[in-house]
C-alpha cells in the first residue's frame, strides 16, 4: 500500500483553485481537504507556496512513428518519460494504418510498441482509406478496445490523405458509434501544387516549406471539415490549429452553436516562421513540421482562442527526428521528415507565456493542458481532475521555479529543442503518475513498461453537433 | 440535526454528470457517491430516473422594487418562495439608490426589505451618480458588506442613467476593489429621442415600446461599455442581453481575449415582439420591459450564445406589476411600468427549450442556470455545485414531468404570466434550500425570513480583463 | 441610316443620374445631353418622367439547354425575345461540354444554336474535365473566340462535377489567359449523400430538394473555391449566391482585399423555400432549381450584399421546363429537371423590391442589372453604359408603370412563372436593341436571328486577385 | 480663350481606362477621344505613356487653422499651391466655430481666409455646440451657401467635443437638409482619462500620445456614431479612419446595408507608431496628430478597406506646425499641437504603395483619390471625372517618374515632412487647374487668389442611410 500526502499547496482545478492537502493511496486520490493527516507510511510532499494540479494530458503525440521513410527518435518509453519530466502524465498517440492496411492490424502493432510506456496512454486511430472492413473495424475499436476518436488527414496527397467521400463515410460512422472525428486540416491538393511551384521557382531549402503550406490552405480545410460535420451533425475536433484562418473557421462554427473543438500546439503558440529562414540548414530543417510555424500575428490569435474558449486543448504533435534524419530533405524541403518535439516542455511554455503574462488564470491553465482533453476524449474525471476517486496523476507546480530549455539538458531523445535557450518561470517540482513520485526536483524516476493503456468509452446519446434536433421529416411532411 | 439522503439520481454538475446519491446534513452536502447509507433519522428522497442538480441562481431580480411611481407585486418573501417552487434557491437582487442618495443608506433600506426572504440572497448595488462619497461607499460595500458587483444603467435619461464619465469612474473603482461592473446596455439618449418620435407619430400604445428601443440602441451601449472596460482593463458583465447586436459585441470582445460576460433572460429566449401588437392593452402592456422582447431571429442568436459560451447566465429580471399598475401607461407607452416575472418559470423554460431540443446538455443547463452565476459573482462552490461542503441548495429534476404554466397556478404574486399556456416538460420534483425540503411535488413549504444574506467576497489579484499585462511604461521608455 | 432620339428622360448610369436626351444612330449612341435635336428621319421617343438606362445584361441563362434528359423550353430566340420584353438586351449563356467532350466542339454546337437569337449574346464555357486538350482549347477560346470566362460545377457528382484537382488546373490556366473563373458552389459529395439520406427517410417529393442542398453545402463550396483562387492569385466570380453562408464567404474574402465577385438571382432575392411544401406537385416541382430557394432571412442577406457592394450582379439562371418535363421526378425529387425562368421579369422584380423599397438608388440598380456585369466580363462601356459610342441597347423605364406577372401573359415559353401574381411597379416602356425599338409599351417586336455574338476580350496584366504581388522568391532568399 | 490638348495618354476614370486625347477650353473639358485636333492657339501636352486623370480632391485639410493656441504654417495659398504640385486640384477644408460662436460668423471668417487660395475649395462646417441658432444656421449654410456636410468632434473634451445629445440633434438636422454628417471618431472621455493616467505614470514625451489614444477609443466612437446614424436613418462619413477597430465598425454597418463611408489618410496608410519613440523630441513630436499613427497591422487593414470598397476616400488632414510650435508640448505630450502635412505627397504615396504593389488598379486609384470624394460631397462629375463638361482639373501622371520626398524640396511650408526620405515612383508631370497648367515637370505656377469657392448642393430625396423605408406606423397599427 503506497500513499502520498501533498501538503500545503493550492489545488487548482479547471473550475476553481483553493488551498487544500491531497492524499493518494494505491494510485488514486482518496482525500482533498484542509489539514489532512498522513497515514502511517505515507510519504509527505511539502507543496507550500506551490500549485497542485492534475497532470498534463498531451492529446497529440507520435512516439516511435515510422514516417517519411524513417522512425522518430523517441519511443514510447523515452517519450512518455520526457512527458513525466515536464508534468505530463498521459498522452494520446496515433495509430496510422497505411492505405489498404487493416485498422485492427495497425492497432495491434501500435499497442505492442506502446507496452514500454512509462505513463498512461491511449490511441486515436487514423482512417486513411475506406471500405466495409474499415467501417467494421471502427466498430470493434470503439466497442471493444476503448478507442473513441478517429483521425483524418486532409493533406499528404498520394499517401494518407482522405478525400471528401472518405471523410463523409468515416464521420457518419463515428457519429453512429459515439466517437469523435478529428482532422489534420490542410488542403492536400493545394499543398501538392504549391510544393511543385515553389520547387520550380528554385526554392529547395526549408524556407520553401511555409511557402507551400500558407494559412489559407489550412483555413480552407478546417472550414470544409467543419461543414461536413455540421451536415452530418457530428462534433469535430481540429488538431494543431496554427493560424488565424482556421481559428476563425472554428469560432464561426461555434458562434452558430456547433460543437467544434480546437487544439493548439505549444510550438505554434510561441515560435514564428522566421526559423525557416535561419541560415543553417539543420536549424531550419529541425523546425519543419506541418502545419508550419506562422508569422507572429497568428500566435496572438491562438492565445485569444484559448482565452475565449474557442480553442480548447494544448498539445505538441511530439514527433522528433535528428539532424541526420532531417538531412533527407537537404535538396528538397518536401522530403524533410515533418516533426518537432515538445512533450517535455509544453506545460512550462504554456504557463510562462500564458499565466505569467496574464492571459490565463491557473484554472484556465489546467483546463487547456489537462481537463479539457480529458473531457473531450472521455477520460474525465479519472484524468484531468484533482478530486476524490481520480487517478493520482498529479503535478506539483512551482510558479517561481525557473529553467532554461535546451537540447543539452532535455530528457527527450534527439539533438534539437525548438525552445532552445528559452528561460521559463513556472516548472514542475514533483510529478506523480499512478500515485508514485516519478519526477522530483529534476530527478526523473520513470519506469519502463509501467504505463497502462487507458480505454476511453464511447460518448452517449447526447453526442451530436448539438444543433436543434428537430425531426426534419415531420417538419416537412407534405400532403399531396 | 437534519439530514436528507437523495438516492438513485444522476448528479449533474457543470463539468460532468454521474449516478450518485447525495447526503446532506445541517444545511451542507456531506457526501456524494454511490450507495450512501442514510444516517438515523435522515429523510430519504427517491430520485430514481431524475437529475440532482445545484439549485438555480437567478442573478437578476427586483423584488419589492419602487419603480416608476409604484412598487412591484412580489416582495422578498413571495418572490423567493416562487423561486423555490421553480427550483431556484438563490437570487441576486439590486440596491438602486436615487441620484444623490447615499449608497450605504440605500443598501441598508434594501437589506431591511429582504429580511423576509425565504431563500438565500445577495445584492448588486447600482451606481447612479458620482462623487467622493460614492467612491468611498463602494469600498465599504466591497470590504465590509460582501457586495462584489455594481450595476450601471446606460438608459433612463433624466433618472438613473449614468453618463460616460460616471461609467469610467465607477469601473475604475470596481477594478481597484476587485468588484464586477455590470451594465444595463441601452443608449438612453437615443431611447429618449425615439420615445418622442414614436409618440409624435401618434403611436401611444404598447406597440410603441419596442419601436423606441430597437436592437441597435442596445448594441451600441453594450459595445461602448465593453470598450470602456477594455481600456480600463476590468472585466464586465452585461445584464439581459436581448439581441443579436449586443450578443455580437460580446462575442467580438471575447474573441479578442477580453473577459466579458453576458446574461440572458428566460423571456428573451422564448418570447418575441409580436406580444406588443396584441389587441388587448393589458396583455400587450404586461409584456413591457426593457430591453423589449425582440423579433424571433434574436432568440436563436441568444441560444447560440449560450451554446458557444459567449453568453453565460440565465436570469429573469423578475419585476412584476399587475394590470392596474401597468394601466398608468394607458395613454403613453413610456409610462407603463417596465417589468415582467419569471423567477418561478426560468428553470423549466430553459430546460424545455434548451435541453429537450438538444441545444444544451444537462451539464450545460447547470452551468447557465446556476454554476456560472456562482462563479462570476464569487459564490462558487458554496453555491452552484453538488459537492461535499457545498450548501445543500438542491433541486431534484424530473425530466419527464410536465406542467402548463399559468398565472392561475403560479405561486408568484401578480395577475399575469408571460409564459401563459406554455406546457413544459422537465420540472422540479423537490427543492432543497439550506438542507430542507421546501418544495415537494407541487407542495411549496417556503418559510418567511429564513433566507440568509450571502456575502460575496471581492475577486483577487487575477481580476482583470485579462489582456497581456505588459508594463507599458517599460515598453515605451524613450531616451531623449 | 436609323436614328432615335429619346427626349426628356433622366439618364441613369451606374455613377450618376442626370436629365438629358439620348440620340442613337446606326446602333450606337451618338449624343447624350440637354435639348438634343432630332436629325431628319429620326424617330422620337418621349421619355418625360421616365428613366433612360442601359439595357439589362443577364449574365446567367441557359437557353435551349439539354439537361437531365430533356431540353429547356426557351430556345435562343424565344428566350432573348422574352429578355427584350423585360428590358434585358444581352445575355451571357453557357457552353457545357460533356466530360471527355472537346470544348471547341461543344462551343461550335452552342454557337450554332444561338444564331437564332433576337438580342446580343456571349458565352461562358464550362470546364467539366481536364486534360491537355482542355487546356489548349481554353487558350483558343480566349484568344480567338472572345470567351473570357469559364464555369465550374462543384456539384452534380458523377456528371459534370469538377474535383479540386480540375479546379486548380483550370483556375491556373484562366489566370494565365486573363479569363475569369466562375463556379457553381455546392459541395457535390454532400449533396449526393443527403439526397440518399432524404430519400431513405421516405421523402421523395419536391420538399426533399432543399433538404438535400442546405445552405452549408453552398457556403462550404464557395469558401473552398475562394481559397483556391486566393492561393492561385486569380479573381473569381461565384454564380447564383443564394444564402448567408456563401455571401459571408465572399464578404470575408473581399474584406481581406481579394477580388471576389458574387451574382444573385432575382428568384433568390424574392422567393422563399415554402414553395417546396406546396401541396400541388407541379407547383412545388416548378420551383426546383439549384441552389434551391431559401428561408426568408437569406433574402435580406442577399439584398444587403447588393447594397454593400459585396455582391455585384443580378441574373436569373433562366432555364425553363414545363410541367410534363418536371414530372420526370414525380417519384424522386432528385430526378426533377432543375431550372426556373426569370429573364423577362428580373429587371422589374429587382426594381420593385430594390428601388421602391429604398434599398437601391436608380444608379445602383443600373450597376447590379447591367454595368457591373459589363465590367466583370469586359463588355464595358460598349454595354452597360449610356454614353457616346456605346451600343444603343437601352431601356426607357417607367417608374410608375405597373404590371402583374403571370405565365398567362409572359412572352417566355413554358407554362409556369415563379413570380406568378406578383404586381410590380416600375416596368420598361421601351426597349432598344442595336438602336432599334424592339419593345414598345407592351408590343414586342423581336426579330429572330438579328442578335450578334459579342466577343469579350481577355483581361490585361492587372488581372489578379489583387493581393500584394511581392516577389516571394526574393523575400525568402536564404544564404546557406 | 485658352485651350489645352493632352495628347497620347491613357485616360483613367473610376470606371474605366482607355487611350484618348483630352481637349480643354475655358476651364472645361470639351472633348475626350482618339486623335483630337488641337484648335488654333491651343497648347499641346504630350502625355505619351502617361495617365490622364481627374485632379486629386483632398476632402480633409486645415489650412491657416488656429488650433491649440497657434496657427498652422500653411495658409490657403501655400497649402493649395502645394496640393497642385502634388496633383491635387481641390480641397475641402473645415470651418470650426468655437462653442457658442455663430456658425455663420465662423463661416464668413474662413471664407475670407480662403480667398487667397490657388485652387478650388469648399468647406465642411463643424457643429461644436447646439441651440436653435445652430439649427437655423445649418439651414442657411446648406440652402444658400453650398455647404452639404457638417463635422462633429467626438474627442477634445472641454473644447470642441460634441456629446451624444448634440450628435443626435445635428445628425437629425443634417438628414432634414440633405447634408452629410461627418465625425472625428475618438471617445473624448476615455482620451481625457488616459492622458491623465499616462502623465501620472511619468510619461510626458510624445511616446505618451498613442498610449492615450489607443485604437479601441476610436473604434468605440465610430461604432457609436454609426449607431446613431442608423437609428436616425442618415448616411455618415467617418474621417481619418486609422485602425482595424473603426474600419471593422464601418464594414459591419455596410454589411447590414447601411450607407457608411470611410476616409483614410495617406499617413495612416504608410507610417507606423514607432515614430513616437524616436529619440529626438522634434521628430517624434512632428508626428503627433489624432488619431495617432498605429502599429503596422493597422496599415494593411486600411489598404484592405480601400480594396474592398469598405473605405472610400484618401485625404491628409493637412495641418502643419513647425518645430517651435510643436515645442509647446515639450513637457507634456498633450500640449503638442496636433497635426501633420501631406496635401502635396498624398497622390504619389497612395500610387506608390497602392498601385505599384498591385493593391489598386489605376481606376481604383482615381476612385479613392478623387471620384469618390466628388460623389460623396456632391461635386461629381464637375470634379472627379475626365469627361466632357467637367472642370479641367487634371493631372498627367507619369508612372515611371520618381522622386524622393523631403522637407528640403517640398512646396508646403513647414520644416518637416512625415514622408521624409521615401522614394516614390509615380508622380505628376503636369497639373491643370481650371484649364491652366499650374505645375509642369517640377515647375509650380500656382497663382494666389485664383481658386474659387465651390458650392456643393444638398443631396436629394434618396438621401438616407438606405434601409428599408417601410412605414413603421402602418406596420404596427394596432386595433384596440
Amino acid at each position: 500500500m503506497s500513499s502520498i500526502l501533498i501538503r500545503g499547496g493550492t489545488v487548482v482545478n479547471a473550475d476553481q483553485a483553493f488551498k487544500a492537502d491531497v492524499l493518494t493511496q494505491d494510485g488514486r486520490i482518496v482525500a482533498v481537504g484542509p489539514d489532512l493527516q498522513a497515514p502511517a507510511g505515507a510519504q509527505v510532499v511539502d507543496a507550500g507556496g506551490q500549485y497542485v494540479m492534475p497532470g498534463g494530458i498531451d492529446p497529440h503525440t507520435h512516439m516511435q512513428l515510422p514516417f517519411m521513410g524513417t522512425t522518430t527518435m523517441d519511443d514510447f518509453f523515452t517519450g512518455t518519460a520526457a512527458g513525466l519530466a515536464g508534468g505530463t502524465t498521459s498522452i494520446i498517440d496515433f495509430v496510422i494504418p497505411n492505405p489498404q492496411q487493416s485498422l485492427m492490424e495497425a492497432y495491434q502493432t501500435w499497442r505492442g510498441w506502446a507496452e514500454k510506456s512509462a505513463s498512461d496512454y491511449g490511441f486515436h486511430v487514423a482512417v486513411t482509406w475506406w471500405d466495409e472492413s474499415v467501417k467494421r473495424d471502427m466498430g470493434t475499436l470503439v466497442q471493444q478496445e476503448g478507442v473513441n476518436s478517429f483521425k483524418h488527414f486532409m493533406a499528404y496527397k498520394n499517401a494518407i490523405m482522405c478525400d471528401d467521400e472518405t471523410l463523409v463515410n468515416s464521420f457518419s460512422r463515428a457519429l453512429e458509434l459515439g466517437a469523435m472525428p478529428t482532422v489534420h486540416a490542410e488542403n492536400g491538393e493545394l499543398v501538392f501544387l504549391l510544393q511543385q511551384q515553389v520547387l520550380d521557382r528554385g526554392i529547395t531549402g526549408p524556407e520553401g516549406h511555409p511557402l507551400s503550406r500558407p494559412p489559407v490552405v489550412e483555413g480552407e480545410a478546417a472550414n470544409r471539415a467543419i461543414a461536413i460535420a455540421e451536415v452530418l451533425n457530428v462534433p469535430i475536433y481540429i488538431v494543431h490549429v496554427s493560424c488565424i484562418e482556421s481559428a476563425e473557421a472554428i469560432a464561426r462554427a461555434r458562434a452558430r452553436g456547433q460543437r467544434v473543438y480546437g487544439e493548439v500546439l505549444a510550438g505554434h503558440l510561441t515560435i514564428d516562421d522566421s526559423v525557416y529562414r535561419h541560415p543553417d540548414f539543420a536549424t531550419a530543417a529541425a523546425h519543419v513540421m506541418s502545419p508550419p510555424f506562422r508569422p507572429k500575428a497568428h500566435q496572438e490569435a491562438l492565445w485569444r482562442g484559448l482565452q475565449s474558449g474557442n480553442l480548447h486543448t494544448t498539445a505538441t504533435d511530439h514527433c522528433t527526428f535528428c539532424a541526420s534524419q532531417k538531412g533527407a530533405g537537404q535538396d528538397n524541403f518536401a522530403k524533410i521528415p515533418n516533426g518537432c518535439g515538445g512533450v517535455e516542455e509544453r506545460m512550462a511554455v504554456v504557463w510562462d507565456e500564458g499565466v505569467n503574462t496574464g492571459r490565463l488564470t491557473p484554472s484556465e491553465f489546467v483546463a487547456v493542458t489537462s481537463a479539457n482533453a480529458a473531457k473531450l476524449f472521455n477520460l474525465y474525471p479519472q484524468k484531468g481532475s484533482v478530486s476524490v476517486g481520480a487517478d493520482a496523476d498529479l503535478v506539483v507546480w512551482d510558479p517561481t521555479g525557473s529553467k532554461t530549455l535546451s537540447a543539452k539538458t532535455q530528457f527527450s531523445k534527439g539533438d534539437f529543442n525548438v525552445f532552445e535557450g528559452r528561460t521559463v518561470t513556472g516548472i514542475p517540482s514533483h510529478t506523480l503518475s499512478q500515485g508514485k513520485l516519478v519526477f522530483v526536483q529534476g530527478d526523473l524516476r520513470a519506469q519502463r513498461g509501467v504505463g497502462r493503456y487507458v480505454k476511453r468509452p464511447a460518448f452517449n446519446a447526447n453526442f451530436t453537433a448539438s444543433k436543434l434536433r428537430a425531426d426534419v421529416t415531420a417538419q416537412t411532411a407534405v400532403k399531396r
